[in-house]
């Protein structure tokens, strides 16, 4: 067998068993869950069992790439490319249905299956740190000081193809029994969301240095 | 030996190895974290690899509970009490330092080492759906219906005893290289927080019918 692409089908490990309306198994639905956001959780097995750990990530085409110092944990395992699962979740909602029963959450989330491979070349490398970078806040690479070469060794970069990949999603309002409808509960969604507020400088920066137009624009107007 | 509380000294694989200064290891620190959430990723290993999945909790005391189906697959492989690894994560700000390398995140995270356990006992049962329930929407399970008997059969709870728990915290500004504060590149924290909106009520609900206190009082005012 190939190397499976996002748009083929389910593999058995990728098939959404709970329920299967919710899975996402587009290369273009998956792509847009995991350009949405910029913290994974990372799962891995050092030896004694199950870890999970959050991290930083960028996605290029159909890689995602982490990084990290080669004296962390988990960069540690990792680098000697033992299966791992990648999992990315945004939170959209609340759920709030007439029954407990039929509470849930609004949410995007994509899982991955990965062997996570070490990357050596320099320039992929930095290309690499680049995408992670500019995921988290687009125009600060061109800004800040680059990596020197002290930096860039002790920086571990690993990238997980997007082989086996597969989505879930839940959007709308809550979905009760027929004869809950008549109750008289409040029911329907309290959206929720993640935003930036505005930027607090270092107390060491001079006291004129203007907010950059790339950080100023991720503050929610209000 | 006996079990370990989260006050007890870090064992070898709670101990945080990358940034020694960030570990959090007493308990008030680690519930701290813990219900400042509902939201934590699981991993487990169901015979293929380690599989992290995104899910719903509550803490009550000493233990962290989850519910789901028994079709679900998470739920099927944990119940069978495998060890798994609970992690919450808090993302409370971006970093930006004056050089890339020094970026980083403000955050708190949890990581528990666990060996799930099933709960059968009804009454336990019970509140810990209760707990996970107020746990996301306080005063919420007072006013739903709670569940029937079938319902109450095709939800599983686990509980997961806190015994073996870790945080990890950042705050503050960047720290930067000393030479590096001569650049003029601006620095600081770009601080992110989760939010709640207004309410969305389901197409469902009769007009008139008010949004409840509980849950008008989690919208952030603005």
């Amino acid at each position: 067998m190939g190397p499976r692409a996002p748009g083929d089908p389910p593999t058995e490990r990728t098939r959404v068993r709970r329920l299967p309306e919710r899975g996402v198994y587009d290369r273009e639905g998956v792509y847009e869950i995991l350009d949405a956001g910029f913290l994974c959780h990372v799962g891995f097995d050092p030896g004694h069992g199950p870890v999970v750990l959050p991290t930083l990530y960028g996605r290029s085409g159909d890689t995602l790439y982490i990084h990290g110092s080669p004296v962390a944990g988990m960069l540690r395992s990792m680098r000697k490319s033992i299966p791992a699962c990648v999992t990315v979740t945004h939170v959209d909602g609340i759920v709030l249905a007439r029954s407990l029963f039929h509470h849930s959450m609004n949410y995007r989330s994509v899982v991955v299956f990965v062997v996570p491979e070490e990357v050596t070349d320099v320039t992929e490398k930095l290309s690499a740190l680049e995408v992670i970078s500019e995921n988290i806040v687009p125009g600060r690479w061109a800004e800040a000081r680059k990596p020197n070469t002290s930096e860039f060794t002790q920086t571990i970069v690993l990238k997980f193809p997007l082989d086996e990949a597969s989505a879930k999603v839940r959007t709308g309002p809550p979905g009760d029994d027929e004869d809950d409808y008549a109750l008289d509960v409040w029911a329907g969604v309290l959206p929720l969301r993640q935003i930036a507020g505005q930027p607090e400088a270092d107390p060491r920066l001079a006291p004129d240095t203007p907010v950059p137009l790339y950080l100023s624009q991720m503050v929610e107007p209000g």
